[in-house]
């Protein structure tokens, strides 16, 4: 906390595909200064997500791309090392989205405090935070799980993954998780009470899945895309729920997709079956997140719902940790210890 | 009324692609007899609509398949000419589901008395029917357009279309229609009341089409699938909705659909734009009936919805209207008269 530099990492070139380190450059440069109302941050970790591909691009999205030299961005926890704000004092932690450098200024409205007493600061960027809250939404008002259905999710050990289903399992519904690798599998059932879980990467993954759904599928969590997708597809029952939030299996794609065209396929079947295929980010839901805070707080207390981080140490790990969340190297939320405690 | 023989018309063979009249088989069948709790009907009028071209084929859809040898389904005004049923009395005009033939018996529990007085009887198969209920639930429950929101809706000259379009701006929002041809354009704007209307057979029709919706589309109802869908697309707000309902373009589609595969950028613009795509079928909402018809006859007898009807003469009419029909040949609701009144 004590540099007299801000190192940050910025984005030094528009990957094709998935990312590469030289598209990252780690830079120092001038501790900012803050103004009346600001306050000047020291981040301690840095949340890597895979929204996180898309900022990379020069393509129209729900936000805006990030500059070529600019910063990257992310959530971070942050200690308060200077404040022109009485709100807030030096020492204090809060949730911010300083993106990925060891200081930032921020705005006062911009931040939250967090009380390590209450929880581990760093769920604030998981389970208690933005993918947490996109898993809540998501099945909240979209997904809709009823006692009894069945609700598939991909990168079920992940943040966003392990809360659907944990939730899922709270509203009584019957929950199958997807993720790579046996320990990942073992882990979503062992650790965090899904029905089953099985391993994409398996042959028979399609007949695996069919037999661990024996009722077919009534809500399928989509934020992975590609191959799952396929597999899920033809077990939706009517009136099935998809809420999207991500497609990382996409994410890296260039150019058009190869034939055959499948859209006509999907289009027919969610006429004939009802599907409901719904699009959404946890941002749009805004007004629901102190019923959130309220309710994972409780559950988390409850142990009903678990999770798992998984901690890159230093700053300079991070372009290497998204290109691996990106491929789902990860095993549990992936966060980057920026500042020692 | 008083023939002495049932003429129906058969599934003579599953269609490849675009059904040809050798599908079809006129045949004479005796006149069924009415058991204890059933009528004896004469059909007069018999509606056609696209759906139909799905009973076609062998494939599994939200409704079984028509068998070969069997008549053809579909709604139909009736009249009772016989009747085992205290409810019911000859002369009586009925909506039942008799199907492509002169003749059948029903049970009383599967018929609506019409009353001549209160509308003309054909509509119930169209406006006040199955195609106006289509549109009055779907714009209803999924498309929900607030007033200034921009719906777009194709096959607008045809009874879904045309109900999509009144109803959208009786809700205060901007309706702009897409038909096949000068006349029916002018027919959707000039009698219907619709904002625009749009030939898209015209070359520049998605040029068009963006200047029409200056505003972008807030709800595209699909009813037709094919070519409408790309050019409308690109033009979707966030959070558009999109009711589908049927894709009559891809009926007669066989096999594979040639690449590129456009499944993936949709569902990236389902992501970032927070689409609902929403598959629904009119009978799900059967509480709904009683305000459809309320709603929709009022709305009828203030001038606010108006309808055309496009009437071919004689039974053995049907299959060449199927056929136009889903080549976009009819202009209004299309109905065969099986009996002169």
């Amino acid at each position: 906390m004590s540099a007299s530099k801000n190192r940050r990492v910025v984005l030094a070139a528009r990957p094709r595909g998935l990312p590469k380190p030289s598209d990252f450059r780690i830079e120092e440069a001038p501790i900012p200064q803050p103004q009346d109302g600001e306050v000047l941050l020291g981040v301690r970790y840095l949340s890597l997500d895979p929204y996180m591909r898309g900022r990379m691009d020069d393509r129209k999205s729900y936000a805006a791309p990030t500059a070529l030299g600019q910063e990257m961005e992310g959530g971070t926890v942050a200690t308060v090392l200077e404040s022109r704000h009485p709100d807030f004092r030096p020492g204090e932690t809060v949730l911010s989205y300083s993106g990925w450098q060891s200081h930032a200024v921020a705005k006062a409205d911009e931040l939250r405090k967090l009380d390590p007493k209450d929880a581990p600061v760093t769920t604030a960027l998981g389970v208690l935070g933005m993918p947490g809250f996109t898993a809540y939404v998501g099945l909240g008002n979209i997904g809709k799980p009823k006692p009894g259905e069945t609700v598939v999710v991909a990168a079920a050990s992940g943040p966003v993954g392990s809360a659907v289903g944990q939730i899922a399992k709270i509203r009584g519904a019957w929950a199958v998780g997807i993720a790579g690798g046996k320990a990942k599998c073992d882990f979503v059932v062992d650790a965090l009470g899904f029905d089953a879980c099985l391993d994409h990467s398996a042959g028979d993954f399609p007949a695996q899945l069919a037999k661990a759904c024996p009722r077919g599928i009534d809500v399928y969590f989509e934020n992975v895309g590609g191959a799952v997708w396929d597999a899920v597809f033809p077990l939706l029952n009517d009136f099935a729920r998809i809420p999207v939030c991500g497609l990382i299996a996409q994410y890296n794609a260039d150019g058009d997709f190869p034939g055959p065209d499948r859209l006509p396929v999907v289009m027919r079947q969610v006429l004939s079956k009802r599907f409901q295929i719904q699009g959404f980010i946890q941002f749009d839901y805004e007004e629901q997140r102190p019923d959130f805070y309220r309710d994972m707080a409780q559950w988390i207390r409850e142990g009903r719902v678990k999770y798992r981080e998984d901690i890159l140490e230093g700053l300079e790990q991070a372009p290497e940790g998204l290109i691996g969340l990106l491929q789902g190297r990860n095993f549990g939320k992936l966060i980057v210890r920026v500042a020692k405690d």
